[in-house]
């Protein structure tokens, strides 16, 4: 397929990679930041970079608009689309609804709306196997889905057709299961950093961690440590020090103790 | 060497275990409950049930108090020990002073006293490979030292000598690492549970935000998500549905959003 890009930010940089290594064609790539979008196209085999959002000369069948939510909107207020095109949004949280309803207010032919969701964490230094990569497609066309499902099945093994309403909640999900458990990994290679103690210690636990998780396919059955058990004592100590060190890590640490503590009290 | 162990919980179950399987012989098990001294030995292959806290006639080496902090001063209250054994707790709290102390204060016989902390999250039922297992050990005594570096790397090839302070800030850092982290798994997978998705859509995301922590070795760098970015509409929405779905997860949402935020504004 004929494929272009709106936004050069990770989500852009990984998906274009994987659509070419799956044979597609990336036709053009536009950023605001047009350094950025040289820098991608750079990347790819045969891309141009487009210079304005007027892509009525484009001859991509899908493109793709890979920017922040935020940004969503004013991409949609000046972009100018062929006839026919496939647009769709990378968002977790827009539904197709609402990414309709903009389609339809500000452009003036008729294109099929859709969404493909790629659900992972992406930067762009750090290459990854696309193979187990989840997608989740949404359409209100059922070509326009099977579409993208095949577009998808090309890349990945784990294409999953979802609503809007799923998808916003696998987003939510996602926010606790990756963005909140790299913070927690941050706070405690910090605390280690401080006292010269190497993050590598913690990496077997942390590996286990994750492998009871996978595992068991229910973290609750694998949670350990004094807030699980509630041994105050420890859990004071601990306090005790943060208190004197980070008022943040103090304020986190009381909160998830304490919720640990209620969560499995009330089981 | 000869080793007893006084405790039947996680912590006992895989040490015990690991140690038979390096060559050691497990002489004498001993739990407050009975029952469940009598299942760690059964899976042991020549281990005595010891009935009391009477090991004066205990042909070990090395006693190991594998029991949760509270109850330590209740073993060391009550334990009547062989002259000359190795004592050692497998706590990350407590210090060696302090439980030198205690030992001071109610053992009749001079024992030598040490910490074999193995840094780990343990769950009977998951067997786990021990060679990367990381043991933190210390001991006053340099002979003594010695001799508990070389059983901790008779079972594993990450075996640190460690002091008291040290060890009590790794397991703060350990406690965020492994146990906030998998809270943090248990909300994102009951949030999906709740809608019937299925928590395998979440593993490649959170595998990959574990590989990349590790990859870096500065879990800072991979920090993605709406409040990394600031993006205050997407977190809005998100706070608007857990509000309406549990509160505990709304608090931790917030929290864990405005720290996030902070530790990226005063980079």
């Amino acid at each position: 397929m004929k494929i272009s890009f709106i936004g050069s930010g990770n989500v852009a940089w990984h998906l274009a990679q994987a659509f070419e290594d799956a044979g597609h064609w990336i036709c053009e790539v536009y950023s605001r930041d047009t350094q950025k979008a040289r820098q991608l196209a750079s990347t790819l085999y045969d891309t141009n970079i487009q210079p304005d959002l007027n892509f009525s000369d484009s001859e991509a069948e899908i493109i793709v608009i890979a920017v922040s939510d935020d940004a969503i909107e004013t991409v949609l207020e000046r972009v100018v689309l062929p006839e026919g095109v496939i647009l769709v949004h990378t968002s977790g949280t827009k539904s197709l609804a609402e990414f309709q309803n903009l389609v339809e207010i500000y452009s003036d032919v008729y294109v099929h709306t859709g969404v493909f969701y790629p659900l992972q964490t992406f930067t762009k230094e750090v290459e990854m196997d696309y193979k187990e990569l989840p997608f989740c497609i949404e359409s209100k066309n059922e070509l326009i889905e099977n579409k993208l499902i095949q577009l998808g099945q090309s890349v990945s093994d784990n294409v999953n057709r979802m609503d809007s309403d799923e998808r916003f909640i696998l987003h939510v999900a996602a926010v606790f299961a990756s963005n909140f458990t790299n913070y927690m990994l941050t706070i405690s290679h910090d605390l280690l950093d401080r006292e010269q103690l190497s993050f590598d210690l913690l990496k077997p636990l942390i590996q286990t961690t994750i492998y009871k998780a996978m595992l068991s396919n229910d973290p609750a059955l694998g949670q350990t440590g004094p807030a699980r058990r509630g041994d105050w004592k420890t859990t004071g100590r601990h306090l005790e020090y943060l208190q004197e060190t980070n008022e943040d890590w103090t304020e986190i640490y009381r909160l998830m103790t304490d919720k640990i503590r209620n969560f499995y009290i009330s089981k």
